[in-house]
């Protein structure tokens, strides 16, 4: 089943089942009360998507990307990890600093800005230029009700849904704020989410509860920038990651956690974010080339099925000017 | 106004305004659908409100804090900050460092679990005494929608709501994750809030728009533990947090901003958390004496007004063993 949320002019959207080629849906009712009572709510909204994708809906109308807000337009947490040891190694040279050595012993994870949460076509605003702004495509989960104490084996039971993420970064921030120890604020602003968020399922053997196997494709300014696949190099998984942060706290219905920047150390695959290329530069000739995002970029993340179509449909955003 | 959440069986609760003794309620909506839409919601409930204090209000029932879930029970952000010199001095001591530079520059601030909220007599939950479970006494506002780039010459008018705040703490967590850079996570558990959450204008001359000028009385197992006034020895107040955050990203309605732990220099005031008194304890004896909290144990926190009435009502939590 595949899920989008339609601007309607309330904070929450509207729900709609959309078909598996993404070329229609129909309407249901808001994501949050659809997670609240997933038990109820998933069986009947999959019986429509049945449906929908035989052609046998009458109420289907044209599904639009650039209408959908994000899948969850605010959520009551976003926790983001660091699944992917290249993306660490090419940060740590970056801050010149050796990758830490907890890296290797649990996931790394912080809270990020969980409202608002943009859409797939949502403008990025360019901030001073010593702000760095940079993407990052990542692959993000949005969680059933899972209880404090789930195991690595529970885990992946409680993934309701799969969803692309550009996780913004204001790269000038960083390290400030990280020196602070208190984790990313300043630094993270908004980020933006696929258009479509789809139940696992859907992805078949792609999905094997813990990691995506698929190339993520990230274009910028309409070349190929990067093409990591989701399911190599990860230190760490979905998994993981639901086992670690429920030591302390349950996870409500909706909560969505993030892979953190898909990488791998397999360099033709290119990048997911320009920090590692500007790493890559330096690493190679001394100092970095490629500027951050200014206003007119265009960044553009995507996955793609065996048959070439998108499965998540793709975010498209520009960068504007802030006013 | 004063504003208080009953459980209903649901996720959000029952929003009821509560007369200024907290002894009767009357119902409304949930508090997010009326921070929502603060601007029709506000005034509507205000004259409710009045009524209600006036004894004129027929559908009046009586207040219970037991029945109180937190005001917002879960909600799409919470900020805490730290403003508080001697506490940072005494946790610095603790982790054997020196007071960061940075605390003097600018607001400290991590993003903290914001679903669930616990409400003001749910019970703590123990887990292995090495996790070494603390409360902290906190002041917290809940913001109306607040745009991004608001100055400190703005903000006050950005506060909806003014509540008392248990940020549960596992010290036995922290330094630990502290070190990793990304904040607090499995550290911060959820934390309770006070049954009551009250409009600025409740607060007359001791809310000056950043800061709560009145002591925060902690009574731990039954004996006062703590009395320090939150609007002395801070180095930033929320007027400074709403414009730190806003940098960055625009606030939506009903994102939660706690102060931190709240500690006067007077150490005659004692502490609103026990790993002040632990610190204390060792720079006196060489070695803490206070133990952690464990199951049996219970903190009470509350705020009086002039006439020694309660203000926001009691945080009174027990501390239980996990199941």
């Amino acid at each position: 089943m595949k899920l989008a949320t339609l601007r309607n002019g309330t904070r929450n959207g509207k729900l709609v089942i959309v078909s598996r080629d993404l070329r229609s849906c129909i309407d249901v009712a808001t994501l949050q009360m659809a997670l609240d009572a997933w038990s109820d709510f998933n069986p009947v909204m999959q019986r429509i998507s049945d449906d929908l994708n035989a052609g046998k809906s009458l109420g289907a109308m044209p599904f639009d990307p650039k209408s959908a807000m994000a899948p969850l337009p605010r959520a009551y947490q976003f926790l983001d990890g660091s699944f992917y040891l290249p993306h660490t190694e090419l940060m740590s040279k970056w801050r010149n600093m050796p990758v830490p050595s907890v890296f290797f012993q649990e996931p790394m994870v912080y809270q990020g800005c969980s409202d608002p949460l943009l859409g797939a076509c949502d403008d990025m605003v360019a901030g001073p230029d010593e702000w760095g702004l940079d993407f990052e495509a990542e692959v993000a989960v949005v969680m059933k009700d899972t209880p404090a104490g789930t195991t690595r084996e529970q885990a992946s039971d409680c993934v309701a849904l799969v969803m692309l993420c550009n996780d913004i970064s204001l790269r000038g921030l960083i390290p400030h704020e990280l020196s602070k120890e208190f984790g990313f604020v300043q630094s993270k602003p908004p980020s933006a989410f696929s258009p479509v968020a789809v139940t696992p399922d859907e992805l078949g053997a792609a999905w094997d509860g813990n990691l995506l196997h698929r190339p993520i494709l990230a274009t910028y300014n309409g070349a190929g920038f990067g093409c990591a696949n989701a399911g190599k190099d990860a230190q760490f998984g979905f998994r993981d990651l639901i086992a670690h942060v429920t030591k302390t706290r349950r996870l409500g219905a909706g909560a969505i956690l993030g892979s953190g920047t898909i990488s791998n150390s397999d360099r033709t695959t290119g990048s997911s974010c320009l920090a590692e290329r500007r790493a890559i530069e330096t690493i190679e000739h001394g100092a970095p080339k490629s500027p951050w995002m200014k206003a007119g970029d265009r960044i553009e993340i995507e996955m793609l099925d065996d048959e070439g179509c998108s499965i998540f449909g793709k975010i498209d955003q520009r960068v504007v000017k802030a006013m």
